[in-house]
C-alpha cells in the first residue's frame, strides 16, 4: 500500500469538548477541528495530552475519530494519539487509526510503570508495530517526560529506526528542552525522522535545524500566527513573528493550560459549555477566566471565524 | 442490597501470567489464585500494580475476573483494582466488579495528569461512585505515589468519607512511609475506614494501631508466613515472626519486584512460562533468576503445594 504524504507544519493537539455529564461531544469536536484546518493547522494531533485523551476510553476515542472522518475532516490531516498504558489498548487504537487512513499516529510510551528499561519500551513499540502489521503505519514517538515520567531516549529511537525504517516516522518533543530537540535532530534528522517541537516557542529554532514544524497546545487557539512563523521561517522578520507567538503563549500559560484553552474557545466562540473538563481536571474559576480573557484582549488576540 | 462482609488479613495483588504472545493466561491465573487462598491469603487484590494491571485493557481484565469466578474463586474474596487513567474505564471496570459480587474494589487515582487538584480527584471518585450507583460498592482508595505520582491526601479522604460513608471503605497505603499510614489510621480509623499496609514490612505496626492487614506483593509467594504474623500479632513472638517475613521480602526486593515474583513462581512451580512479563516490563535474566533462587533457598524459603 502507498504511504500517505507526511504532515509538516503546525498541528494542534485538539482539546476535547465534553457535555455536562462528561460525555465527549462529537459535534463540537468536529466543528473545532474544521475551524483549525481552515485557520492555519496543517494537521490535527487529536487525542494528545491537551485533548484529555488519557481521561477517555479507547471506545470513546474511536467513536470521535469516526465522527471526524464522517464529518469531512480528511484522514490525511490526522495524527491521533494512540499510546496507552496498556499494550492492548495501544494496539487497538493504532489499528483503528490506520484502518481509517490517518496520516500517522503519535504514540506515548506506556506510562504507569516508572523506571522501565529501553528494552521494555522497545518491546512495547515493536509489539504494536508487529500487531498492527500494516505498511501504511507512520509512527511518531511522543516524548513528554514532565507528564508521562517515562522518556524516549536516543538509543531507543536508534534501535526502532534500525528495525522499522519507513514506519518509525518521527517524534514530538515536549521535554521543554531545546538541547534535547537539537540532539534528536542532529542524530536522526537525516534518517527520515521528522522532529516536531512540542511548543511553538521552539518553532523557529526547530525549522532552522531541519525540524518539520510543531505540535502545540496553543495551536488550538492561535493557529494562524503560529502557521505564519512556519511559512515564513526563512524571512527577515522571522524572529519578530516568533516573538509575537511566544508572547501569546506566555499569557495563556499563566493559567493551567488545558482549562485555559477551553476557556478561550468558550469565550471567543460564545459557547460556555466548552469550559467543562473531565475529572481529574477542573475548569478555570471565574477569576482565572476573567484574567485570561483580559490579558489576551489587551494583547490584541482574536480567533477569526470561530463564533457561529 | 446487603453489604458483603469486609475482607481483613493478608491480600495478594496477584501477578498475572501471560502466554508467549503476551495474552493473559486465565488458566494459570485461576490456579495461582486458588493456591493463594489455600495458602494464607484472606483475599485477592487482583489487578494491582504487581498484576501488570495497567498493561491490560478493561476487556482483558473483565475476562480474567469472570474466569476466576467461573473457576470457583469466591467473589467475596476479591478486591480487584478498578482505577484507570480514564474515568470511563474506571466506571466500566468497577461496575463489572460489583456486578460479579466482589467484596470491594481497590481504586487508583487517574494517573496520567500530574499536579492535579484534590477537587479534580474528588470529582473522579464521586463520578465513579454515582455512575456505579450500587450500595454494594466497597471502595478502597489506592495510595501509591512512587508509581502513580498522584497522591490520595487526607483532606480528599475526609471529603469522600463525609459524602459516601459506608461506600468509601478504606485504603491501601503504598507510600512506603509508616508515618503516613499512621496519620491515616489516626484520622479515619474510627470512621469505618480500613487501612491496609502496602507492604508486610509494616504489618505488625499496622495491626497494633488499628489497621486491618496488608496488601503486599510478596503475598504472591510467601502468603503463609505473612498470614502467620497477621493471626498472631498479639502474641509474644510477634516481633520475631515479623522479622522473618521482612527478611524474606528483603531478598525478593534485591531484584525488580514483578519479574522477581514471576521468577519465583516459575521456579517453585516448575513452570517457566510464568517468567513472561508484558511490555514495558521485562523478565529476569538468567543471572538475576539464579541469584534470587539461590538466596531464597539458602534462607529456607519454600512454596508448599505449588508444584503440580
Amino acid at each position: 500500500m502507498p504511504k500517505t504524504r507526511r504532515i509538516e507544519g503546525v498541528l494542534a493537539p485538539v482539546v476535547t469538548p465534553f457535555r455536562k455529564d462528561y460525555a465527549p461531544d462529537a459535534e463540537r469536536f468536529v466543528r473545532h477541528c474544521r475551524w483549525l484546518l481552515k485557520s492555519g493547522c496543517a494537521g490535527l494531533a487529536v487525542f494528545g495530552t491537551n485533548s484529555e485523551a488519557n481521561s477517555m476510553s479507547v471506545a470513546e476515542k474511536r467513536k470521535l475519530l469516526e465522527a471526524l472522518v464522517a464529518g469531512g475532516v480528511p484522514a490525511s490531516a490526522l495524527m491521533p494519539g494512540t499510546g496507552h498504558s496498556a499494550l492492548s489498548d495501544s494496539i487497538e487504537m493504532t489499528k483503528a487509526a490506520v484502518a481509517l487512513g490517518c496520516a500517522g499516529v503519535l504514540m506515548l510510551p506506556p506510562f504507569y510503570y516508572k523506571g522501565v528499561s529501553d528494552e521494555g519500551l522497545y518491546r512495547n513499540f515493536a509489539e504494536v508495530i508487529e500487531r498492527v502489521g500494516d505498511e501504511r503505519l507512520q509512527l511518531y514517538l511522543y516524548h513528554i517526560p514532565p507528564v508521562s515520567q517515562v522518556a524516549i531516549t536516543l538509543p531507543l529511537i536508534d534501535k526502532l529506526l534500525d528495525k522499522y525504517p519507513g514506519i518509525v516516522a518521527g517524534l514530538k518533543d515536549s521535554s521543554g528542552e531545546w538541547s534535547n530537540t537539537k540532539a534528536m535532530l542532529d542524530a536522526f534528522g537525516k534518517r527520515g525522522f521528522d522532529v516536531f517541537a512540542g511548543s511553538e516557542v521552539f518553532l523557529l529554532d526547530n525549522m532552522r535545524h531541519g525540524g518539520k514544524g510543531c505540535i502545540t497546545a496553543t495551536g488550538n487557539v492561535n493557529p494562524g500566527p503560529i502557521d505564519n512563523v512556519y511559512r515564513n521561517w526563512r524571512s527577515a522578520d522571522a524572529d519578530k513573528l516568533q516573538a509575537g507567538i511566544s508572547a501569546t503563549r506566555k499569557i495563556v500559560q499563566k493559567q493551567p493550560m488545558i482549562p485555559a484553552l477551553k476557556g478561550i474557545i468558550a469565550h471567543f466562540g460564545n459557547d460556555p459549555q466548552w469550559m467543562t473538563c473531565r475529572p481529574p481536571l477542573v475548569e478555570l474559576n471565574g477569576g482565572q477566566q476573567e484574567a485570561l480573557i483580559r490579558d489576551l484582549t489587551a494583547n490584541g488576540f482574536s480567533m477569526p471565524g470561530l463564533a457561529a
